[in-house]
């Protein structure tokens, strides 16, 4: 008789009981492709009687997780609760302790802890699979441990958040505002209802590079602060000139090795239009990796909602039952050495600069004489006049300057008294 | 003491070499990952004084490679001979009932009998692995096993054949005849010198859908003809019409699953130019793949060279020495059922035909009436005049139309006295 491997699902939102219906929709389909059976012996959410999309079992709910344990014989911990601490961790290390596999596509979490989880894992022996955490419909962490392994990856980039690509794109395409366009992403589910900052701040995007960043590069996970920069302040007027100059612009996470240290970033960027990451568009998600043999390596996909979330889960599941017990991060985490940083004052972009200002002479050659006193040297420059209001919109293309000395250069324009709105700052995508 | 592995690699070609300077220099990084020693224990080839861009530990070298297993005490054998049958064959069905694990980039041999020794791998509880016979830089096989493990795929094409859409891209940059070109691609070493038949009639891109589809649909490899055309006949003023009429044409291996029947193909076919797959240049390698929950995913990577082909079978290596056994197509053999398939004279496509004809009064009615009396209603058609030779070439977008109707119809236009070179058909991509 073959033996029955026991499932616990604790979170039953959106994703959690999407997948706790394919589960048992797929039931004999995993029997074949792995030759074992399933069985959800558990459940775990706050409310019992919630509405939802699927029927639940209640005569397997817990309203707290930790007691599943002390009650059922688990197997395997599928976590789908969220957050980086509180329940969510608890339950990963009771379960961890307990030789329970772990699954989770939680990637404040993962980033946060990982390491430490990651190590809790390896020595009970037992699995902790996150390749939901980052693009779920790119099955880019398996890539990099398994199909690219022995690969010298230098470089890995891409979009990575649904959310933010899906409101650049419909601002593009519709004309309208920041806060309108997030309102329809809202309603279409594509943003979180209450509190969406976490994506629009580039904090999600960051999780995920900083996740891939370890893999990649075989290190522990960088605690650094990094430079993040979300979308909130991207107006339209910045998308309609980067359009006519023949870019668009989109929220980019990017690490590479830079002088053997590891540089970590999240920013709006500015890419060209017939650039391949220019037309990955909606709530598409993207990844491109460089390496050695390798070359470049693009993969794209759905990166967000139920449905490719649970196809990298159900990946998960499936590579636990088909008895894979494997390193969460690819190596021992013995192996995995701390992380150098690259100093982000010392790298250096394009920008783009747009400055609304008094229409009156002398602003211009302030302007000039101050990026000059910085060392950014302009590459292009453009003065779009307002009549009407007497006032000018000063657009400036930059050759590659120094981080620091631009954003140094940035808050003195921001005092200055002839710039009548806070300027912008765009890097252009290298 | 960690238990040293043993691996034999035969063939020595320009895959084989590279392959073995690889393992060779990174032992070290495959511990530090699998935890276990490697050593390369045989080498085989035809000319053992060959000079080649590696150099070789003669030592171990056998000219004749089933005599390797005789003598010493193999676990891995790297099969990277080429050609389905003969010698790489029979060394693969000799280390499979040794319980040796086989690792071969080798499209043809597993397109032709990858059943048969998937299920001798089986049987022998070891490891038969060919993620490097479909499109190297990308880990589209390991993807379809267990990135994408328990989604339902109902399409999967893309570019898998560098030679070709080199040719393709080069002849519309340069406007130069595909033999000029090819000439070009073989002084490159992206044709093969001495015959590179297999590349451009479709059979290479042909036998890596195989591959993909069994994957794909979990059943048998289709020993069924199919739709097989390859590049050969494509004339320069069909790219550049092509062109004017805002498409490419690209080489495509398509398998999808039509009313539950598999319906494989690979031919030419006219992409839109502003598509992702119609920005897919070079020697790039492109997959793109349908499923349910996971929507549309798509991969990228460089398709051939001994870089890329290296790194998939690296991923190979590795996967064995982290002890995955595993079926070779993902479920058992014995529950594999053998494939339904599609009647491809049921097909439908939107057609381009291209007619050089007399320029005389008549002959285009003639030619609209054998299009209606085929039921291939027109979309399009331009005449371009050609004064001085008194010819005219005949342009036809056709709507969706039957497969076997267009043949017929092309076969009657061949024989017309008034049409005075061989017309071209091209499908178009739906």
């Amino acid at each position: 008789m073959k033996k029955t491997i026991n499932i616990a699902v604790v979170g039953l939102g959106q994703i959690g009981v999407y997948l706790y219906n394919e589960i048992n929709n797929k039931k004999k389909e995993i029997e074949k492709k792995t030759g074992k059976k399933i069985k959800i012996v558990a459940i775990s959410a706050k409310n019992k009687d919630k509405k939802r999309k699927y029927k639940i079992d209640k005569k397997i709910f817990y309203i707290n997780p930790l007691n599943i344990f002390k009650e059922k014989k688990v197997d395997i911990l599928i976590e789908a609760i969220g957050l980086s601490d509180g329940i969510s961790k608890k339950i990963i290390e009771q379960a961890l302790k307990n030789k329970i596999h772990v699954i989770t596509p939680n990637k404040a979490l993962i980033s946060k802890h990982g390491d430490k989880l990651g190590r809790l894992a390896e020595k009970n022996k037992v699995n902790l699979e996150f390749e939901a955490s980052v693009a779920g419909g790119i099955p880019i962490i398996r890539t990099i441990k398994e199909g690219l392994a022995t690969n010298k990856i230098t470089k890995v980039y891409g979009i990575l958040n649904g959310t933010c690509n899906y409101i650049m794109t419909e601002m593009e395409k519709t004309k309208d505002t920041f806060k309108n366009v997030l309102k329809k992403a809202q309603n279409l589910g594509y943003a979180e209802p209450s509190n969406p900052k976490l994506d629009l701040n580039g904090y999600d995007a960051l999780s995920k590079i900083k996740i891939l960043s370890s893999l990649a590069f075989n290190k522990k996970i960088s605690g650094s602060k990094c430079l993040m920069e979300g979308i909130e302040n991207i107006d339209y007027s910045d998308i309609k000139i980067a359009n006519q100059l023949n870019y668009r612009i989109k929220l980019l996470g990017i690490t590479e090795i830079i002088n053997n240290k590891i540089f970590e970033r999240v920013h709006p960027c500015l890419v060209r239009k017939d650039s391949y990451i220019g037309n990955v568009n909606g709530v598409m998600n993207a990844v491109i990796l460089n390496g050695f043999p390798i070359g470049e390596s693009v993969l794209q996909g759905e990166g967000a909602g139920p449905g490719p979330t649970s196809s990298a889960l159900m990946s998960d599941l499936l590579s636990i039952l088909r008895g894979n017990i494997k390193y969460p991060f690819g190596i021992s985490q013995y192996k995995r050495g701390k992380p150098k940083i690259f100093n982000k004052n010392l790298s250096s972009n394009s920008l783009y600069f747009r400055l609304e200002v008094k229409d009156k002479p002398g602003v211009l050659s302030s302007i000039t004489k101050l990026f000059a006193n910085y060392k950014i040297s302009i590459e292009r420059l453009i003065q779009i006049p307002n009549d009407k209001k007497k006032t000018a919109s000063i657009v400036i293309i930059t050759h590659n300057a120094n981080e620091a000395n631009s954003l140094n250069c940035l808050s003195i324009l921001k005092k200055k008294k002839d710039i009548i709105k806070k300027p912008v700052l765009i890097r252009l995508f290298n």
